[in-house]
């Protein structure tokens, strides 16, 4: 059986959380799909560690989690200054997995592409701004290009809108695609002020130490304009209208919740148009998510309405996606080994 | 551009949608998938079109529509009295699209694949009984063997559990799948009788003649075996536990409403357990749908709860899922014309 090699880039909890699932599920991977899966490098921020052979995920695991960096790594394995770049040119691997937040990232993608390795991400960025050059780069070389985990974790809008309802011609998506912002919105409606609900989702892991991205609704935008990619045509991020919940008052969050519709931040895509704004949707919709669900309500000509809904975030539903979007790397790249 | 030949068996009401859709949206396919799609052969229950040229489809379901039978097609065409088994043995198709109700066609399947045909079906026994020798049969001879439409009509749960979630390994799917005792529930539960409730489903189309199929559960259980099948692995029709809506009294559907948990014909699809029962379900839970919508709830291991929801009938969206199929086998057999 060939062997499918990987350099993962990125060893925060989404990194950690796909090596997890890689160690623990190959067996049934190699199985069910006939493929094995290798990882010859991973990368952190302190270091890259390499074994043209395959690391031992579990010991890269427990390394980062008991000294927090892998540049400590065991004496009998090599730790490298690679950065990112770095290993994309040097390091033979047949896939690049990016799950950093570096808006940088298009670079190591494009140049991955041009020396003929497929890219799968998590990081929204580069699809966002980049996507028709990296779409149209990996298309060229026959290359797999995939960002399942961009939005709504693993749950599978992207591939839904590229793979499924093929006959359809979408017509609008609706959706709520940050729990951050939704655990606020509850929080409030409960009670707790602003900076009472921050703190708490700070604490719960929900919320980044420097929220802007989530309030604002920097991350839902994105995550709609990768949608409005997909649904209909590249368009430009700077065309987005964007309205976080951050000028709501306490005291309007409560009164809507208490006539039954309370805020949600809701994305709205439609052709030629992305609006992130928040809105007060009706309570037993499909649109008022509680926690860090996610739902996106796609009309289309054909179906009318579909509702897909599933979680946002988490380590092992974000790494569903990417490692799904490994295994589909791998079969189709298996055709050409 | 090569052209995909087509033999649509059945010309009821999917078998009409499939062709309008196919007539009004060619052009749109021929732009975005690379694809050209010819019907070269219809067959009703008085004849078959044949032309292999293609056949106008404007003109089919015209001649349909206002003369309830394809026999009376136009003097200068040709009308056969081939049925389907003599029309998958003696027209040159690359495809045959089953969407008649034959319990029997299983057959036509088989005589299909084996002379290098694939198959797009809406029919539900030959997927529900013969599962493995005809996808086995397919795959063994790489030719598409698709019925997206078989449940949930054109919302994509097939192709989901198919093709999506890769890496995930699915525990349970819970659902409603029957839109007609979701009709007859919810209008006794507005104090119709059964036999009111009932008549109304059938004067508004959504259920049929004979409505012992839905009522009794069957239909139900047909595409909760089809979802085991994909989930798990083939299961045996007669080893599925299935109890209808028939024997539950008007009184307990009120009352159970009045509770806030209303009954719904709820399936459950376990590893080696289908089971088609009616449930008490939660006013605001995901099972508690109305009208002709049909939910699947998934769950797996790593992303918890994902849920589908969409239209579980109707025309158009039954002829979402079968060209939605048509388009999925013309861009693999396009690979290798």
């Amino acid at each position: 059986m060939n062997s499918l090699s990987l350099s993962i880039i990125g060893f925060g909890n989404v990194g950690r959380g796909v090596a997890e699932v890689l160690y623990t599920k190959m067996p049934h991977f190699k199985k069910k799909y006939g493929i094995n899966i290798k990882v010859v490098s991973i990368t952190d921020t302190s270091a890259t560690i390499w074994d043209q052979e395959a690391i031992n995920l579990r010991e890269a695991i427990e390394t980062k989690n008991h000294f927090g960096s892998l540049k400590f790594w065991g004496n009998e394995y090599e730790v490298y200054k690679l950065d990112p770049m770095e290993v994309v040119k040097e390091i033979d691997a047949d896939v690049i997995i990016d799950v950093t937040n570096d808006k940088n990232a298009s670079k190591w993608h494009l140049e991955a592409l041009k020396r003929g390795k497929g890219v799968v991400t998590s990081n929204k960025p580069p699809v966002v701004f980049d996507y028709k050059e990296l779409v149209d780069l990996a298309n060229s070389k026959n290359l797999p290009y995939l960002f399942e985990a961009t939005v709504m974790a693993g749950t599978p809008i992207i591939n839904l809108l590229k793979e499924e309802i093929l006959a359809d011609s979408v017509k609008r998506i609706s959706g709520v695609f940050n729990g951050t912002t939704t655990f606020i919105l509850t929080s409030i409606e409960t009670g707790m002020t602003f900076k009472e609900a921050l703190k708490q989702a700070q604490t719960a892991g929900i919320a980044e130490r420097d929220p802007s991205n989530d309030l604002k609704g920097i991350d839902a935008a994105y995550k709609a304009t990768i949608l409005h990619h997909l649904a209909f045509y590249p368009i430009d991020f700077k065309e987005v209208h964007i309205e976080g919940i951050e000028n709501l008052s306490e005291e309007e969050i409560r009164e809507a919740k208490k006539e039954g519709t309370p805020f949600r931040l809701v994305a709205t895509v439609e052709e030629g148009k992305v609006e992130i704004k928040p809105k007060k949707v009706y309570e037993n919709g499909p649109l008022a998510v509680s926690g860090t669900s996610n739902v996106a309500v796609i009309e289309t000509d054909l179906l009318g309405e579909l509702m897909l809904k599933g979680s946002g975030a988490g380590i092992k539903e974000t790494a569903s996606g990417v490692v799904g979007d490994i295994i589909r790397a791998a079969v189709s790249i298996y055709k050409y080994l």
